[in-house]
C-alpha cells in the first residue's frame, strides 16, 4: 500500500490547483498549448465568454506564477504577446491527461477519434509535435 | 504537425475544467484517492480551510457530474460515506501528473522524493496500487 502522508504544506496537489484549478485559466493555457493563440484580442474572442476584466486578471495571476510570459511581439513591435514559461509547457502531460479522461466520459466530445488513438499509443511523439510548436 | 481543430462544444478541456478547474473540488478529490478520507467531516477538518456551505456545494457538484457517489456506510448505518465513481477513479492519470508537475516546479514540496522516483519508473504498478485501495 503506497498512501502519500505529507502534510498540507508542500501539498503538490493544493500547489497544482493554485494554478489549475480555475476554469479560465485551464482555458487560456489550453489557448496556448493547443490552439496558437497568444494575444489578448484572441484569448477574449475564444468563444468562451470571458469578460475583459477577468482575462486580464487570470493573464496576470499566470503571469506572476511563472506559467506564462508577456513579452514584445517581434513581428509587430507594438503588440503584446503571451507564451507559455517551461514551467507552463511541463504543463502537457496534465492536459493530455485530461483530454483523454474527457474523451471517455463526454458524450459529447468532439475529439477526433485519430487524436484519441494516438493519446493512448503514441503519446510521446504527440507530446514532441506540440511542444516544437510552442 | 498536429493541432486540436475541435470547435468550442465538445472541447475536452472545457469538459475537464468543469470538474477540476476548482481548487475545492481537486482538494475533494485528492482526500478520497490519496488520503482515504471519506466523511463529511473529514473533508471539513483536513486543514485546508474549507467551509461548511463551499464544502456541501462541492460535494452536491460533484455527485451531479457522477465523479463521486454518496451512500450509507456500512459500518455505521447512519452515516453516509463519500467514494469516487469509477469516472472519478479514471482522474487518477491527471492528479499523478500534477503532482509530477509540482513536485518540479514548488521549491517547497514535500512529496517523499522516493514517491517521484516511482511516478517516473513505475507509474503503473503506482497506480494500481491506488485504485487497489479505492
Amino acid at each position: 500500500m503506497q498512501r502519500m502522508n505529507y502534510q498540507n504544506h508542500g501539498c503538490p496537489i493544493r500547489f497544482a490547483a493554485g494554478v489549475l484549478g480555475d476554469r479560465w485559466n485551464l482555458v487560456i493555457i489550453r489557448d496556448l498549448m493547443f490552439k496558437n493563440r497568444k494575444y489578448y484580442g484572441e484569448f477574449l474572442t475564444a468563444g468562451e465568454g470571458i469578460s475583459t476584466n477577468i482575462l486580464a486578471n487570470r493573464l496576470t495571476r499566470l503571469e506572476t506564477e511563472n506559467v506564462i510570459k508577456k513579452s514584445l511581439d517581434p513581428e509587430h513591435g507594438k503588440r503584446y504577446i503571451y507564451t507559455l514559461t517551461e514551467k507552463g509547457k511541463a504543463l502537457l502531460p496534465v492536459l493530455l491527461s485530461m483530454i483523454e479522461w474527457a474523451s471517455v466520459y463526454d458524450a459529447a466530445t468532439e475529439m477526433p477519434s485519430q487524436y484519441v488513438k494516438r493519446l493512448h499509443e503514441d503519446r510521446l511523439a504527440l507530446s514532441e509535435e506540440i511542444l516544437a510548436n510552442l
